[in-house]
């Protein structure tokens, strides 16, 4: 059940698509004030659980830290970072009393899960005008299938976007892509895609493509394609100001770029220097964008990665003005410490800075909006435009669409990375914590950049990071400029590499097949253990395990040079090992705790009491797969429906399911 | 058994107190090149652990990463840091081949320990002068004392030291550190110390005390001393340039401070603004700077706390005048992304350059050595010149001193707290994994900022930290500047940190003799399970428990929202468990693996087999407590052997020993 409670005028975010009345009765389970702007507090019980904010920092349980909804580009982000590149703003608090939230605001909300004071949420922001929902249902999943009803159904991509993919920043040159290819093919492990970042494009011309770099495109193409290997290129929000530059030309011809107070366009430092950024919220200029997509569409492109849409500055021009200016004034020679630190803030507090995201305005129904007030529905907006214009571009087909920033509702459009992390160890846990709460808001198609895209990766970290990367709808490998090469066949022994990832293909039938049912069924394919386990304190508590469809529970090392990890199986179940070579060995373990040893060449999963399995044999990519030959592996007597479609019609209703029985 | 080989002319860092004759044959172990500088190849078994680096990040196993010794000024460390404050370039193998090598070199030297490739560890610097100690013995902790046996004793502080201690940056006058003391007291929590930050000077000039806000110092110390708390101020290394004031006008005269290539003393941007330093490596020079503690001595004050002695440096005098002029070059209206890279690159590279370390300048026997040669030196000489002083200060009583910057040798003279972190949960893991590898290089007297010192910290943050901190000698409360308040009193039901912290007091008995006995015998008050347990995998990769002394194993709760955590018993061992209003419950549990429950306001601890550990009466500081009367708990019919003394003599033959028994 979920009831629409509404606060003054609020923004039409398009996140619920259901027509849900507001209610004329006061808003459950929370206090209001709008003293300044509105708050809504709330108080916790000591063992209830918040779950939810999707792809926030910290734990599963959100409790006892503070988070600002706000698309942040941070690539440096810790355990005290408060705003990511996604704003997700719905929350389930579970225990004495259990119900959903999901507040409905475009812009800055502050969730003080218990920070302030350990035992009240307090969630705020600067105006009163505000959509809340309050979700209730009689468990966890239920409430969140509820939610997921109202937002619409999630984004499905084409299966082969669930192989393993390999990016960098950057391939420079279609040679050093046939490079990558040719690697993973001689060491035969299995890829579907290579990347293509900012490099690609001329001059970080968006719908370009480097002729000295990548002229022959077209022909890489249709060469990696026969290998089974699509391309994916980048792009990226801003729009080079270059005279005779199409993309530019018109955009300014029609009015569709972001404007200034005055109605000038808008200009911004992003990579390829002073940019104006498109009105993703201006239908009209929305759509314009999409459909230059067909630049790359048309050479054979299937997929695509919308990146740098907080968006993200590096300065505006009026920034680097003033700047510029204050500079001068205080660059005077002075040698205390005072100077040093204002000029210290001035040169860094000019990226995102509050200053320009308040200096920028779209065009909404007629209407100037000042960018600030509606700043998380700018990514959303870009991949929403992106998607509709694919529809129309590829109607047959489904194109592989993911984005950095987003917010609910952009699921329907598109999957999402969790953005640039750093090869952490403690990046690895936070990207199990983030898989079950973007789920709840929708976001099916997910993953985060494997071997972490900032700092050099070790061995280890790449190997243990793809023991969860197996499991991910979005499994792609990803580093930064200047960080150590990190593709697999980088290292040494690169077999225990193929190894894992094959154990990726040979699970495909059974990832892609859930993940299917979870679209279609609004259901999550990463559950927290105390989704199903509710009154089971241990279950509960469990920070570094989820399950899988519903079959399956995970269980991954994050630590460097562990033997294995502690895990808690809620009820009995049987361990599937793999060993390198690639045999799989079974261990029944009772519900409880264990002490699991987990080499580092190996991975170890666990399938679901009275469960069973679909796997196939793996291949070099999945179109070399055979969907149709599978065994079962798994409980005796078990069953399994099987969901299974050609893996690329747009056409959703052509998925077949049938019962497998062990 | 500890041999010695000398590579060129190695500087003579004081490290190692023994007289060693240089081996004529060859390092073993390791494959020497010297192509470039030097570096020590050797090949890690697969299950070789590779102990040490003291401060270092990550592991208690270091493998897997690449760390710089380089004394590093990082406010904001993550587990990518590859040099933190203080520089120990002891390493400890353990499995097919054991044994510790140790290697003496004043500045970077780099480790790399199976990062570049898995199965191998390489140690390298620029200059082939260098001295290499390779120690044997029959086990790890064999292998420890030998090397601190060559190294000297570790310093020992007054018992009132191993209290509870509060500070932060900054009380700004003498009411303020009276309003900590009232609440401390008005809350019954124990409190032995409150620290001075930088505030209490004269416009950050040492050894000065602000008129304004501290006029009544020696007031406040009687005050706070009758109340059984003591005052620490700090000291910074930078002295103000500034006529008139008299350290500055002295070490001018006196030519104590450290110079430029032309001689002229070298100024550096520090808090004072710009300073001079002092020329530490210049034993005269440190003696005059060390007599100066007498300012402070005199009123009263009996512990000192050194910090940014690095050096820490926000910009050269040179420096930000070159930076000045590259900026005037170029802000020159210039909007291209590269642009603002560079002058992002210039003023974010003006702090702790690599160009400034090498253009300072020390006197060394009458010889200029250059700064970045002997980097690693500075803090540490700093702290034993101040060592120096005080025993000609204060010849008959302990004195509380403990450093930020440190170096091998540097165990005899201070403590070391590990510098400036961040209220992150990793933080308390990290702190843990610091210890043991602290000892290993004779720093006993040892423990990081509890609660954080950077960020904000919520309250089970700080409760959990505590959690680990009441087994730490050094067990200091400390946030920085902009951060929420986190003394205990701030936040809801300070009782529950009340109990946690007589706890401390409790044990202080036991945890002050083991610290007496680990000096007198070289032994380590922090040891990994795989010390003690070296046949035993689990043990061995035990990356989040610590044996505290003979008697105890702690695993601290590190996560937050925690109903618990897996604990490894090595042995049979008796749980101990602190509840609610301080009673102690106790449970046998057998050797394995087990989940203990650990509510968010209760402490879990472990008595060895067959041992047991004397317990007091807790009081509001070490002065008030009763140290004679105490009961034991733990294993009937152990023993304990108790080190006591008057906590506060120089004359460590007065300790008495005497066997209690169960």
């Amino acid at each position: 059940m979920v009831k629409k409670y509404t606060f003054g005028t609020p923004f039409n975010t398009g996140a619920i698509v259901e027509d849900i009345k507001a209610e004329s009765t006061p808003v459950p389970y929370f206090e209001i004030n709008t003293d300044e702007g509105i708050s809504f507090s709330c108080k916790l019980a000591d063992k209830d659980i918040v779950y939810g904010l999707g792809e926030a920092t910290r734990g599963i349980n959100k409790r006892g830290y503070v988070y600002n909804s706000y698309c942040s580009d941070d690539f440096c982000h810790m355990e005290t970072t408060k705003s990511l590149y996604g704003a997700h703003n719905f929350i389930l608090v579970e225990g004495k009393k259990t119900f959903g939230a999901f507040f409905d605001y475009p812009t800055r909300l502050t969730f003080d899960i218990g920070f302030t004071k350990a035992d009240t949420m307090r969630i705020y922001c600067d105006k009163a005008d505000i959509d809340v929902y309050i979700i209730e249902g009689s468990a966890p999943l239920e409430i969140v299938k509820e939610f997921r009803k109202v937002i619409g159904k999630s984004y499905v991509p084409p299966r082969w976007a669930m192989g393993y993919m390999q990016s960098r920043w950057s391939y420079y040159t279609a040679d050093a892509v046939r490079e990558v290819a040719k690697n993973y093919r001689k060491e035969s492990i299995p890829l579907d895609a290579i990347f293509l970042d900012i490099d690609y494009m001329d001059e970080y011309k968006d719908f370009t493509v480097s002729d000295e770099r990548f002229g022959d495109l077209p022909q890489l193409i249709d060469e990696m394609k026969a290998e089974g290997i699509r391309l994916v290129p980048i792009i990226d929000a801003g729009v080079k100001i270059e005279k005779g530059y199409d993309i530019y030309e018109e955009g300014l011809e029609k009015g569709y770029f972001c404007v200034d107070k005055d109605g000038k366009p808008f200009s911004a430092g992003v990579w390829p220097g002073l940019t104006h950024f498109p009105d993703f919220l201006n239908e009209e200029a929305g759509l314009w964008f999409g459909l230059k997509y067909k630049a790359l569409t048309d050479l054979g492109i299937e997929g695509f990665w919308n990146d740098m849409n907080e968006p993200a500055i590096f300065y505006s021009e009026k920034g680097i003005e003033r700047f510029y200016e204050k500079l001068a004034e205080i660059t005077n020679g002075d040698k205390s410490v005072d100077n040093y630190n204002k000029i210290k803030d001035i040169v860094n507090g000019l990226q995102n800075s509050q200053e320009d995201y308040n200096s920028i305005y779209h065009k909404v129904n007629g209407k100037l909006v000042k960018h600030n007030d509606i700043h998380n529905m700018y990514g959303y907006k870009m991949t929403e435009c992106t998607a509709k214009a694919l529809e129309k571009l590829r109607p047959e087909e489904r194109t592989l669409l993911f984005s950095r920033a987003s917010y609910v509702g952009m699921h329907r459009s598109a999957g999402i990375w969790t953005g640039d992390n750093f090869s952490w160890w403690s990046h690895i846990l936070l990207e199990l914590k983030q898989l079950p709460a973007l789920n709840m808001c929708g976001f099916l198609y997910v993953g985060a950049d494997l071997g972490g895209f900032g700092c050099d990766a070790s061995r280890d970290l790449v190997l243990r990071w793809l023991g969860l990367g197996i499991f991910t709808p979005l499994m792609r490998n990803h580093a930064a400029l200047c960080t150590r090469d990190q593709e697999c066949y980088q290292f040494e022994n690169p077999e225990d590499f193929k190894n894992i990832i094959e154990l990726r293909y040979r699970l495909l039938p059974y990832l892609y097949s859930e993940f299917l049912k979870c679209a279609e069924n609004d259901e999550m394919f990463f559950k927290p253990l105390g989704f199903e386990y509710k009154d089971d304190e241990v279950a509960r508590s469990c920070e570094d395990q989820l399950f899988v469809g519903n079959e399956l529970m995970i269980a991954p090392v994050y630590t460097q040079n562990a033997l294995g990890r502690y895990v808690y199986l809620p009820e009995d179940m049987r361990a599937v090992r793999l060993k390198k070579g690639g045999e799989l060995q079974f261990e029944d373990m009772p519900k409880g705790h264990h002490f699991v040893e987990i080499p580092l060449h190996e991975v170890v999963f666990f399938i679901r009491k009275d469960k069973c399995i679909p796997l196939a044999k793996s291949a070099l990519s999945t179109d070399a797969m055979d969907f149709d030959t599978l065994r079962l592996i798994g409980f005796e007597g078990a069953k399994y429906e099987l969901y299974t479609d050609d893996g690329i019609s747009s056409d959703l209703n052509k998925i077949e399911k049938k019962i497998w029985e062990n």
